[in-house]
């Protein structure tokens, strides 16, 4: 199975747990390199709250997102008013969720390893509770 | 040209008007088929207003829609606390948008024509109108 396909399933696997709430939706976005607009992978709300996500899905144990993805990802947010989160699903391990100020920068690049990820994330359960803001 | 990717182009020239006012954002949700949850095809925010759209472009004079894809985006509207609204595009004519109720009702199927789209719908401009809530 190759990357795109394993992140397209951890997306909608992350989509069946938004929906699983009953509170709140979620929905996956197009790919957005075909039309050059920033975009996160996943839109959800509650009607409260609105979540952006960047979704990443890696074997590796860290996971790097380049500047222009992140700055795209709060801009995004920003003109939403939404909340801008990182999801990560390191191999065998369920997602953590990171805001944006919990990742480590290295020049150009943002990034996250397991042991800051598990030191600084949310899980799924805590992404949804709504005293995070 | 196929209708699908009629339909295609017609949602992304609609994303490039959100983003051209500078002060909308707008993402296409990825093909809602696969994944058996109710799904508009745009969401858009200025972040005060939300807005889940369902886009339908057509070469004939009348649009219709079945109840269940009706019923589908005001589920997600509400649960997300955004308004639903119907994008039509007739062939040759500007985007026009109606509210769910602005759509005539025969049997399961809910619909509009030209001359009804016209005359009860508003324009993109008319659509980004804060007044209208």
């Amino acid at each position: 199975m190759g990357s795109k396909t394993k992140g397209t399933d951890a997306e909608r696997e992350l989509i069946h747990l938004f929906w699983a709430t009953g509170k709140w939706v979620a929905a996956r976005v197009a790919g957005s390199g075909s039309m050059h607009y920033p975009a996160p992978d996943i839109i959800a709300s509650n009607g409260m709250r609105s979540l952006v996500i960047e979704c990443k899905s890696t074997k590796k144990g860290q996971q790097y997102l380049a500047r222009k993805e992140l700055g795209e990802l709060v801009l995004f947010a920003k003109k939403f008013n939404a909340e801008p989160w990182v999801g990560v699903r390191f191999n065998r391990q369920d997602w953590i969720f990171l805001r944006p100020e919990d990742l480590s920068i290295a020049g150009k690049t943002y990034g996250t390893t397991k042991r800051e990820a598990a030191q600084k994330g949310v899980s799924f359960a805590g992404l949804l509770l709504p005293e995070r803001n």
